[in-house]
């Protein structure tokens, strides 16, 4: 049986050829393999590895088993590995479209404890990401930028073997993890794409080694594709700004865009320069003079009312972010030492907030759940501050709001910061 | 989950503990864990191995899934881990019988390439090796010994996972094939079990080396259960009788019954002088003599006879052995060259009986296909001697009757014989 073969192949290690790759995926897709058979094939792939050249031909195969969106002109995208509190992409999109660029942002779900964008645009009341693409191409034409939901007709074989891994513990592998992105990133269908690789204990990799071969990985399969595809390395041991869980991070974006410093803007500011001067051949100092003002003008501001308008949202939260900072039960976190916050472990802040929304059933419920801190790492906390607030649509108790504590290191000394961008590859 | 995290940490190369292996049997049989996940975590040990606890903590899972029989008797067994030739059950049964021993064997059916025991009582017209236990019992208690078809009610957990094992190339693992082995039989009761490891082309185990491995851990399961457990490693690289396919094989036994000499005869004496030696702690030499010396008086073959009458078969071909040597076609194999036969490769020419086997549709037409050698490896043949006959129910094609003449390897220099036992491990 040919499955057996090259189970039996995989098995003892050697190499799959280009056509056993593009075979096994057109049989799962086509139900000819079993679950039980591929859910094999993937743990021998997890546990010993697959080459560069294997990891090509299956985003070839996987990308081929669903559409790939062509456009009649040119444009690009940016794609994070998932973090937390990284609402990146409300600022770069909006801010990239007003610069002339066009912007087709297919953007996923929340996938584990990292946040989606699209979960984020549920802030905006009435916007709809699930639009058809001919509104799609209407939006990018007339207003250079969108973010939709990434579509459900584009590497089929990704989404069934996604599931498949989800359930069988063969999630973590690089060769897996970078096919399954790049087979919807070009299936996507911009001509330039720049991809934000997260490490650490918020980030789905967590060591900044394994971070750099998922980087140079995808960008040699981009290469291969004939995109121009770059990718930076970045820090996400802490979350990226100050509010974690859905609302209070479309916060922080929108204060973002109204120019308020953070983390959180320096990244978006950062990442859309490189996308800018990578697309249009600008320098990179150029870029990000052209993104500055952008933002600092406001334009970047209005171009996301106009992009969400188009989307048919709510954008009075543009003008008004506070009315995102309301929920039932409202509670003031006091620091009970001084000292000089050493680290907020985005994990823990990640999984404080989930299990807050686990509590809760509706949608709306879960959107106004989250965290807002007052500090950053690296900033000083006298004993009796308010070190942040929890927003909750239950009852927060005592040893839930230890979680949140315990994720926060506290310090006699300052430690030296994390570098937010390691490194940046071509 | 819980799955999720025993299969992550098998993915790592980590040991399981005892109940976590309870816990993954247990909930595979019941559904609770699906094809899916159990071929990654069957996957995950193919390649990172268990330990020797981790085996028999899976032994155990898999016999406690099913009954476990229990004698108010002492009872053997003899199990072979499965060859070409092999019908070593059929003279070993009657022989411990005839010396009063309880042989309580219980037998699988054929196995890839290799002949089962069950197949071969067919020869016996009538004969019904799924009979009922209390009939079982009666047999055994009335002439001592019996040979009925492996109970379908004992290790059911290791029939569903060697199903699963067979469809996702996770068969060849030391550890999950000593598990499957000995979960079956410890589940059969016997308090003595004599195992024939064997190894070389026409074994499912091709390396002396890993052979040895299985026939050690395979000892220590047993021994850790409380029962005695001996193992011999022998060689499987060349058939071990003149005749392969059904009726053949069973002709062979019968014939070593009578006192023939053959490689069979020689297997079948040393494994029933061992088996009887370690049960009932007699020297090697004495039970060497007390078997040989069963075989010779015809005590073995009036067993048999005893047996196979009490179990509903025909015995008149125990003494007209040559009933069993009919079929539609006969072909007589001409050598093509003189010299020494130095190999008469088990595999091959297992595969050709079994391709003959496939061109057919009855059992009966299977039962009278297959091959008998004139002559045994290390044998002078000369140019146009008959080297074998061939018994097949449809016509036999000249490529076929290649694919058996490339099994046998003639040559002008005699090369050193294998040696039939390799190793005995107490």
């Amino acid at each position: 049986m040919y499955i057996y073969d090259i189970l039996e192949k995989k098995r003892a290690g050697k190499a799959l050829t280009d056509e056993e790759i593009r075979e096994v995926v057109k049989a799962y897709v086509a139900d000819e393999i079993t679950d039980a058979q591929m859910s094999a094939l993937l743990m021998a792939i997890c546990i010993n590895g697959m080459t560069t050249e294997e990891t090509i031909a299956l985003t070839k195969a996987m990308q081929a088993s669903g559409k790939t969106y062509k456009y009649d002109f040119k444009s690009v995208d940016k794609h994070s590995t998932g973090g937390v509190g990284d609402s990146t992409s409300l600022i770069l999109v909006p801010t990239l479209a007003a610069l002339g660029l066009k912007v087709t942002k297919m953007s996923g779900k929340s996938l584990g404890f990292t946040g989606g964008t699209i979960d984020k645009l549920k802030a905006f009341d009435g916007y709809n990401p699930e639009m058809s693409e001919k509104k799609y191409l209407d939006i990018v034409k007339s207003c250079g930028g969108v973010i939709i939901s990434q579509s459900s007709d584009i590497a089929l074989a990704d989404k069934k073997i996604y599931a498949l891994r989800d359930k069988t513990a063969t999630v973590e592998s690089i060769p897996l993890i970078a096919s399954s992105i790049m087979s919807k990133k070009l299936s996507c269908g911009a001509d330039s794409i720049l991809l934000d690789v997260k490490y650490g204990s918020g980030a789905l990799v967590k060591s900044v080694f394994d971070a750099g071969r998922l980087a140079r990985l995808m960008v040699k399969i981009g290469k291969k594709a004939g995109k121009k595809v770059n990718a930076v390395i970045t820090n996400m041991n802490t979350p990226l700004s100050y509010g974690v869980g859905c609302n209070m991070e479309v916060y922080c974006a929108i204060m973002a865009l109204h120019g308020k410093n953070s983390q959180l803007l320096e990244l978006s500011k950062y990442l859309s320069a490189k996308l800018h001067a990578m697309h249009t051949g600008a320098s990179y100092k150029k870029a990000y003079s052209l993104v500055s003002k952008a933002i600092s003008s406001g334009a970047s501001l209005n171009k996301m009312r106009e992009i969400i308008s188009l989307g048919g949202g709510d954008v009075s939260i543009l003008d008004k972010p506070e009315k995102l900072l309301v929920s039932d039960y409202v509670v003031k976190v006091i620091a009970d030492k001084s000292g000089y916050i050493n680290n907020i472990d985005a994990l823990k802040v990640a999984k404080f907030v989930n299990h807050l929304k686990d509590s809760v059933d509706t949608d709306k419920q879960k959107l106004r759940t989250g965290v807002m801190f007052n500090y950053a790492v690296g900033d000083k906390v006298n004993k009796g501050d308010e070190l942040a607030t929890v927003y909750s649509a239950s009852k927060v108790t005592p040893a839930q709001l230890k979680e949140l504590t315990d994720a926060v290191a506290v310090n006699k000394y300052k430690l030296p910061l994390f570098k937010l961008v390691v490194e940046a590859i071509k």
